[in-house]
């Protein structure tokens, strides 16, 4: 049986709330257990304030089909009342992430989702932190990761987005892009179709420029860099194509006509991904030595605490990490 | 009865195939005459070979409701073959372009579409060129003009996106944003909603960069422009807002939350605009003192003369000019 870790991120976001709903509709399906890194208090606090009802347990070690349990792991219990951004739930944030992260690497954990942090409070409670990404790759011993944005639409199309820059001003993306970054972008982004269990991985990138830079008419990163790169991994076997301009490719590939999208920057990448999954977008790191998802939205102070938290991406996400966990 | 003039473009592309093609459907609507700025010999035997059966007239200073003139402007007809991006169709574009023009500005019609063109083949007939745009804004003395494009998907909904910077290499857009650029745009964003006759003209203003810099830790040209250019726009009165995350904001105003949205450059107000009406956009440019849209589309050298180009967007692009010429 696939046992799923969630590190429940911070507790003054949203973070819980999806949780509990999404192993709420979990509950029925009965294909993994789960085990949530967080506070069992808050839990099963807001367990009774959703009107849920999960059968919350301590942790043991082992959990059955469907259950879910909470392992508590931090020194002491987080106190009941905690600010928005408080550095408690900060620092406790990191610690499940940290202790997910463990469980998946001595194999006690299938795979992990992450529920949202907030990187500015972490900051501010003299973490050095850049994300969890970031962190986890570190842990890990991870330097090849990239980040894969998938979404679906309503009439189960897909369209999964590999990144090659992520969180960079758009003025720095150019000098950040390099050959290798983008070889490495497409060769995860393949695996990742291989591990998705998608009969081909078609993967097509993006060029930078406005039309792909016209022949070098608007910008020639496409010349310098993203045609070689492309060239490289096609001499590496991959099944790859590109640079094509950006405007019509995420047209074609949400069509069917490729398996992934290798996009060069932040908002080329998560524009259309919204437009086609808004509510069910995943993120999935790709290159860490274990399964990590998580939902595609952040802790979203704004609505915390009040119930209208929409689950769809956190129960997307777990969704993925079930289906890798089974296929890898 | 309103007159709308197309400009033929580039006859050795897809132009004239899809100019007759949709005024093949414009038959049955009579709404508008057309007079097409272009070549008789070239659209007759296109006409034929098409099996369109269009009534083509010379034009002789009037046209009937959905009937469909040829307005020959040039000293001599062109040669009855021509390789793709011959200098003599290159000329002939450009020369039917500032006819229509012309005849927008002395009122002879009450609005212009334009077929693709061939940029590099204009300018390897030594023309001083950049576009369709920026060559009928010189004509006609525009100077604070815009780009809008519009796309409407299958079920109704639109996208309605207007740039502050256009074919600008991705690396160079953050020194080409100006605070009175984007001002310009928002104004003429909010002014073609009242044009297309919206209710109301919900202007949303994009970031440049990741998560719309994040107040500042990603890039700050939405603390030092973009912020403040939505500030001056609100001062004037405008319903604007932003500067709003655009991987989330093109979700939001395809929901319905906005009227039309400021994208900072062309991939990021392209990506989503095809996503939601790949072979139905319009291009609209806003601030002439004419109507004039045309088709998001090029020459599609490609596939021309195969008669299978798509004319949905020349289609558009009609019904676009028609539905402003009325409300203008």
């Amino acid at each position: 049986m696939t046992t799923i870790g969630i590190s429940l991120g911070d507790v003054t976001g949203i973070g819980p709330e999806v949780t509990l709903k999404a192993l709420a509709l979990e509950r029925e399906r009965r294909d993994a257990g789960f085990v949530i890194l967080g506070d069992g208090k808050h839990l099963r606090a807001l367990n009774q304030s959703l009107g849920l009802n999960l059968a919350l347990k301590d942790y043991a070690g082992s959990v059955a089909p469907g259950e879910a349990a909470i392992c508590e792991t931090l020194p002491k219990p987080l106190p009941e009342k905690l600010e928005q951004g408080a550095s408690e739930a900060a620092l406790a944030a990191v610690s499940w992430l940290r202790e997910g992260a463990n469980r998946c690497l001595n194999g006690e954990l299938a795979a992990m989702v992450t529920a949202p942090v907030n990187k500015e409070s972490i900051v501010r409670a003299r973490q050095r932190f850049v994300g969890q990404t970031e962190f986890l790759s570190e842990l890990a011993g991870a330097k090849r990761t990239a980040m894969m944005l998938l979404g679906e639409d309503d009439r189960g199309r897909w369209l999964r987005v590999a990144l090659a820059t992520t969180h960079v001003p758009l003025k720095s993306v150019s000098e950040q892009l390099t050959k290798e970054k983008i070889v490495l972008t497409i060769e995860l982004a393949a695996e990742a179709c291989g591990k998705l269990g998608l009969a081909r991985a078609r993967v097509a990138v993006c060029g930078l420029n406005p039309h792909a830079g016209e022949g070098g008419q608007m910008g020639n990163e496409e010349i310098t860099t993203i045609g070689p790169a492309v060239e490289v991994a096609r001499q590496k076997g991959l099944d790859v194509s590109g640079p094509h301009s950006a405007d019509a490719l995420f047209y074609y590939a949400y069509r069917g006509d490729y398996d992934a999208v290798v996009a060069m920057y932040h908002d080329q990448g998560l524009v259309p991904l919204k437009m086609v999954g808004f509510e069910k977008g995943v993120n999935w790191t790709l290159g860490l030595p274990f399964i990590r998802t998580s939902p595609d939205h952040g802790t979203a102070y704004d609505i915390a605490g009040q119930g209208k938290a929409n689950p769809s991406s956190m129960v997307a996400a777990i969704g993925l990490a079930k289906q890798l966990a089974v296929h890898i």
